[in-house]
């Protein structure tokens, strides 16, 4: 099937060197005004100025999109999430207004151990219901891949069934997930006093058997006082590495707990949170290539400060941006929505939050060669926005302005009133 | 018509006295679980438990609503909002991000006398063509009832148009509009050296022709320093009550400027935004009866101090939530966000949140006795979320839990994947 997009006000590229953006490359996105894409076979064939795109061999004969004087953006690529999860933690929520810490919201039996109780309970049936239903508003607001991890599990059956549940729900629906093992999220409630028998657990029995079933891409771990340390980190990437498990680190959020060194020391694809980070975090980041994954939506939700994006762009190190999905700290689904707490509250200019939010997004990922940009040879994944300047995405907030979705070179998303065929 | 609501896991009803809830009144919903609504002629005919519903006289003859066991919530009034512009301020946006001032951005020709130049080139049907959008836009995300304020065009004839734009949009589709005169919002550069001559306009040129034409319901003005002062505003505000506008006023949001209390000592239906406002401020608007309008989305995307909410509240005084919908400090429409930013970073109670929407939101507009809960004799605005417990609806943010929407006795927004009919 051959689909060519044209009319759209603004067509972003987000054409650049062949590796995650950095400093000043954040803020070029590649933009032709008056546009047009060639799609052929699920993907890219052309892109560029629209008498140039028209002449393309193929183009006579391919259905033509109208794009009403609207937006085409690469879909966005969210490297960040924990979607699998039973219920909203809406007791957690209540008692944080009126004003119980973190640690008092655990006594009273909420937090992620609450999540771990559920998960356990439920069935894959259930979860993949639920997970479908995620999937499908994601799709709605312009997410065309998800990075998805467990960690709601914590014991070796309850995380391969939150990593089959991914798997499902990637087969029922168009959103692409990305799945990543995070055994080490927590410790479970059983093993609260013998965290070292849990890391071997994580190591020689999760890390082989999610493996064995090709159940995830990553490994990532909660490197936080009171979580696991940096030496477990270590323990946990490093199995993870001889599994063929590529790492992401959760790193210096409550606390500088020395989750960047350990992501620089195993070539982390990303590091993530970064709220504490300080130069020398910031320096090996650079150093290894690791994208730094900002999760302001977990920011605003828990109304801690932000993370000091300025000073990480302006160190090298490239940023991306993702939703942290999830239900203690992020229950946010919309990446328009982190665009605008980029831009407002991280003080990144619309072109920058863009860069971070689809292409950088797709180096977090590991997927930056086929994915996050509007470039010959790459995935079809776009998304047309109700809008007539790119920066109106960032500008607006609170709502969805994707109207028109496109995955893989399929429809899969069209809001009832456009009509997308002439 | 009549329609029968049934299957909701849970109505909020808001019953309660027939007048602003304050104090711990704000914390009471009315719920109903498994409850049902009896819609006839545009009119809440009975609420509360399905049987006894279902025995009420009609009940048999009425077309079965099947609410997929989602919440039903009266449609959100959103009290404050200036919608009729021609263009977002985009530049300013980005100016704002690279670290500029207020002032530096009027200089360089942003801040609101940008919206002014332009609202005065548009043509009314330009204006009505972006209006009518918006509506769509507030109703897709639940709002029933919206104030829309002028402001944007400071001479006589702009005024006029903008609030004849209101007028048309309010016919076109759905959404109730409440016109606010807001002539007196800034100085229009004409007169930027003359305060004095722009208030004696207002007051003896445009209200006048405002009430004569009848395009206002109340008469709005910006208390602020550098704007309007006390004395101002209470010129401003008597001229409209005599020509039968009542009052509403922007009171201390950038310094305390006296709005408070200009506002209590008019009976101002609302004093709203009071960011800066003082316990003296909080004493005479409790006693003045007069409630406190806050909107969060501007001081999220200004990324100033948010308003001493919970004090507010302890006070004694009446709180609403509005969106502030405007193209300089809140491009926002969804009152679901605003719910969010109440409970997230106001420290609102959910319970708190959704009244101060909802029927407080109606008390605010002098509507509370015919819109902004689901009791019987009042309209039938009525808004089901996709949710299994109220609370969701400030706990899930940057997105739209709103999946269909009644306004007066008539669906007028449902979403695509729903079967709203049995």
């Amino acid at each position: 099937m051959r689909f060519l997009i044209v009319n759209a006000a603004q067509v972003l590229s987000f054409q650049g060197p062949d590796r995650p953006r950095a400093g000043e490359e954040m803020r070029k996105v590649g933009l032709y005004r008056d546009g047009a894409v060639l799609v052929e076979d699920g993907k890219i064939a052309a892109v560029g100025l629209r008498d140039v795109v028209m002449r393309h061999p193929g183009a006579d004969a391919a259905r033509i999109v109208d794009a009403g004087g609207r937006i085409l953006l690469p879909g966005f690529v969210d490297s960040h999430s924990h979607p699998v999860f039973a219920e909203p933690r809406l007791e957690d929520f209540a008692m944080r207004i009126g004003g119980k810490s973190y640690a008092e919201i655990g006594a009273a039996g909420g937090g992620i151990l609450s999540s771990v109780r559920k998960v356990r309970l439920a069935t894959e049936g259930q979860l993949v219901e639920r997970l479908v239903d995620w999937c499908l508003r994601f799709i709605e607001c312009g997410t065309t891949t998800l990075e998805a991890k467990s960690g709601y599990g914590l014991d070796l059956e309850s995380e391969l069934k939150m990593l089959r549940v991914v798997r499902r729900a990637s087969e029922l629906t168009a959103l692409e997930l990305v799945p990543t093992f995070l055994g080490a999220h927590a410790l479970p409630a059983e093993l609260r006093e013998r965290p070292a028998d849990y890391v071997k657990r994580v190591c020689e029995d999760m890390i082989p058997a999610v493996a064995k079933e090709g159940l995830a891409r990553f490994v990532d771990v909660f490197c936080e006082k009171g979580y696991f340390s940096e030496e477990d980190a270590g323990k946990v990437l490093a199995a993870g590495a001889g599994a063929g498990l590529k790492a992401k680190v959760h790193a210096e959020q409550l606390t500088r707990s020395g989750g960047a060194r350990v992501a620089a020391k195993h070539n982390a694809v990303s590091a993530d949170h970064l709220d504490r980070a300080e130069a020398d975090d910031l320096e090996a980041l650079r150093a290894s290539g690791t994208v730094a994954t900002l999760v302001p939506a977990a920011n605003y939700f828990l109304a801690t400060a932000y993370p000091a994006a300025r000073r990480i762009i302006d160190s090298g190190v490239p940023v991306a941006l993702a939703t942290d999905f999830n239900p203690g700290s992020a229950p946010c689904w919309n990446m328009q929505f982190v665009l605008s707490l980029a831009c407002t509250q991280l003080r990144l200019f619309p072109e920058e939050a863009l860069v971070a939010a689809t292409i950088n997004g797709a180096w977090a990922l590991g997927l930056g060669k086929t994915h996050g940009s509007i470039e010959v040879g790459k995935q079809a994944d776009l998304v047309l926005l109700d809008a007539a300047d790119y920066r109106e995405a960032a500008y607006y907030f609170g709502g969805n302005l994707a109207s028109w979705v496109m995955k893989k070179g399929k429809i899969v998303h069209s809001t009832s009133h456009m009509t997308p065929f002439d």
